[in-house]
């Protein structure tokens, strides 16, 4: 099938090779022009701005978005103008639900087609095999449901119904996620803080053979102790890139009690911190009342 | 090799099965003299009081032990007067690392040597390759390594170093479980509460084909999801087995900061309630103070 | 001074004795004319719909506006088109700080001036001393400081500087309030738990006197145990308004660790199920790796 | 009354001036003589050991016990040779409620009574008037009330009953204590990182004002404010004396939900890591996975 690959960053260059492994006709851009030179040796047709990609499409045409969230809107605004009633649009980047459902909404009026795609797996994924989370209309749907199940591993996508119930589960997998790598990682806080001593990478290797925490996170924490035994390389400063973020305000609006997954949004924040001003607040009342030492700063 | 195995209940049995097919010899020895019977018939020599089973053993003995954790200090007070210099006594219940070193030390004393095993992957692991962590002196290891090896998984099985990490391993284990458990679990909670309406053995499935989250925890999701597709059938009462506790009080005791393994499992408490205390004084401070209408019980 | 009172509600009322007492002259409007017949009894100029209220103010008006947030916008609506450039509207109910930005905005583009007064201390508070905190134009707020000077308790008023400050202190006062609120309560849940038998009234009523825990809000608690002693006739069930959902949002997009403030809402957020779905998926996975029993619904 | 004051620390300094201020006879002893010739010059009987302490006082004897609780076991060690059936011992520091009924049991069995009392109000508490909660047989109870009663505020002490329940309250209390302090210094952290410049000093004055809030830890942030505007001087790292941390474990033991006591604690304890192990972790994961930028070590 042919598909307009708008994006050829970590995750779009990947999943182009992907695509072309299996067989589908990719029609790539990006700004960056290396990247579609390199993608084009690899057997893509290149295009040097988004409205020659859009005229190398037969229509109806299939374009695949995979740039970050806050570039969708742009790209939209540039490419709506283009498209024909009947075209279907794929944006499988890491966009808010609800964004999703406003960009289907504006599309609707216009005849063209919205699917909201989560992609799971990370770089190696989209490479070899994603996980995908799709919604929009059905009809749509099963126009590029190839296009999913041959980059996607075995079993590896679902069509969730409605609009932004792609980007909805892809979000709730990322909530959860952020609360499996905190538990994880506290656990490791115990082993280092306790008095035995451990082999990290040994004890998360046992731990992906037959335990009850088999996963693929933790063989991923394998991996790093293998790099760097006690990890003395990096800071724990823990960036974070949104979707907990949502997952714990549509977890407000829901009024749904999720404390892990909030603590371990909360507990990369702190990390960003170096000292903190409520620290000093209660310091400085331990000293009010009880006369207890503060540190100088 | 020979051992005596003390416990047939859910895992005992299940880990003697392991040990017979693996060309171990078992006697075997249970309160529920129904299940060394069933034992016997596979293959085990059957005994009827512990007194026969240490009888039964060539010297330097192995045993191992699988009861619940309140009851080992009553079966080491009845065997230990009957062991020999040299004796080798495994635990691989759940018991509190501290235990195990304090049992150890009364055991040293004796000359006989005691290790403390933490087993995980559930029946089906003691069944089929099980997952251990063990702790202890090296040169009794090296001597009951054949039986972690030949019941464990392939990996499996890790000697964690001196008496107490075998345990103390596995109780971290747990933690990390608790916190994983509750992270899938509160994922759940948001998808069921929002306008969505998912199949959730196929979320499920799908997280297990390809995402970051894919984990056997995720797969036993997908199989209870298969079994009650809304889980209609249960309560959400969440019962606790205490290693997840002990992990939280040792995360205390050495000042590290845990919060997704804290309200992991604060969680499950206030599952046991089905009205608290605190609502009603938050409740009725705000009628107090706003005029905030308060329910009646 | 003039002031034309929109809203008689529990708060609005009682500001409007508050400052009749303080002799100013109130000029009132509310959708409920029985309250306005009541008001009016008590010395304030009764009107029957917002233009009259308006028209029957000198230049420059001075309007105060103590309505539910969300009637906000559509009272604005209605006597925006009636206003003069140089009025000055105060908005002391709990609104977002954002939207009083953004109605700042619109009203500063026809020379309306626009104050937003956050209002702490409950009705009593409105009735016979209040806390105020509020935001917006320097050369408005002198202007009607009176107005809060009299109406609040000594020392109870802050002016706090540019155009959302007002509704931004008392947001962030409602989230330390929560998280208070559930300090106390969750002491008093351990002391019901407990082996011993505490009368919880004489306990507040010793916490506040002389203990580092003095507060008001233990007073209040001392007032609802002398009420009833065991909180036997309300259940524990906490509903919220809003302003602690606002914090914690505005910590996380000020990526602030504010782990008490949301665990006091997603404890109130909990308390309104009765069985939770999170609940029910930690039980089944227990079942399915332990083959622990879980509860039938 | 006549009363043997062991410990002239700054609490029991403290607790002896107001003990003589209110005519009572106080024999005091300290490890530091210094101590004990300050008091005397107070009006004090100086003794220069604790068996002096003893012979000092008539019978029955009563002695009021204020050192770290570290040091109770050792001074009772001491004086329990020394002592006479129908003495009276109070301790009045920081114990365990457990160490507390275990002491009680030892002594009761040699006929002295034993009574445990917590101690709020801090250093100014002990000089003007305490907060005090008090356990223990009844019939001791009833002659030392004057004592509490003298040197306590107006309805400042509270008899709750048998052995331990004085040292449980005062548990309970420090635990709320910790929530309280979290709540009003996390409402801090959000307004330091707001886009607003506020004045902390005058913003906790109006909370102290009318409030819902107001309280004695906010008139002490109001003070520490006044000292230190942006309490620049200062770190923010909290430590703790361990009575949260009991509450903490009580709450564990009876499977009562105190998420906000739980995280008040763990922030302190996060508090005192400038880098985090379980940080180090998740960034890894972030790197393993999405190939994100670590920082640097």
């Amino acid at each position: 099938m042919q598909v307009g690959l708008i994006g050829l960053g970590k995750m779009g260059f990947n999943l182009g090779q992907n695509l072309l492994d299996n067989n589908h006709s990719v029609v790539a851009y990006d700004l960056n022009q290396k990247a579609v030179k390199d993608m084009n040796k690899l057997g893509a047709q290149a295009t040097s701005n988004l409205e020659e990609l859009i005229q190398s499409l037969a229509k109806p045409r299939v374009l695949w978005i995979m740039v970050p969230h806050m570039v969708v809107d742009s790209v939209l605004s540039e490419i709506t103008p283009l498209l024909d009633e009947g075209d279907i649009v794929i944006e499988a980047g890491n966009s808010h639900y609800k964004e999703s459902i406003r960009r289907y909404d504006e599309l609707k009026g216009k005849g063209i087609y919205y699917l909201d795609a989560g992609t799971s797996g990370g770089m190696e994924g989209a490479r070899n095999g994603a996980c995908y989370m799709i919604g929009g209309d059905q009809e749509a749907w099963e126009v590029v449901e190839p296009l999913f199940r041959d980059t996607a591993v075995e079993n590896g996508y679902l069509y969730g119904g409605k609009i932004g119930s792609g980007h909805f589960l892809k979000m709730i997998h990322n909530g959860i996620e952020y609360g499996m790598m905190a538990a994880i990682a506290e656990g490791f806080e115990v082993l280092e803080k306790s008095e035995f001593d451990f082999d990290y990478e040994k004890v998360a290797k046992v731990w992906n053979n037959g335990s009850v925490i088999r996963s693929w996170l933790m063989e991923l924490t394998e991996n790093a102790f293998s790099k760097d035994p006690k990890l003395d390389g990096i800071k724990g400063v823990m960036h974070s890139s949104g979707e907990a973020k949502w997952t714990l305000e549509t977890a407000l609006d829901l009024q749904a009690a999720t404390p892990v997954i909030a603590l371990s949004l909360l507990s990369r924040y702190r990390s960003l911190d170096t000292d903190t001003f409520n620290g000093k607040v209660v310091a400085a009342l331990r000293n009010e009342f009880g006369g207890h030492a503060v540190e100088k700063a």
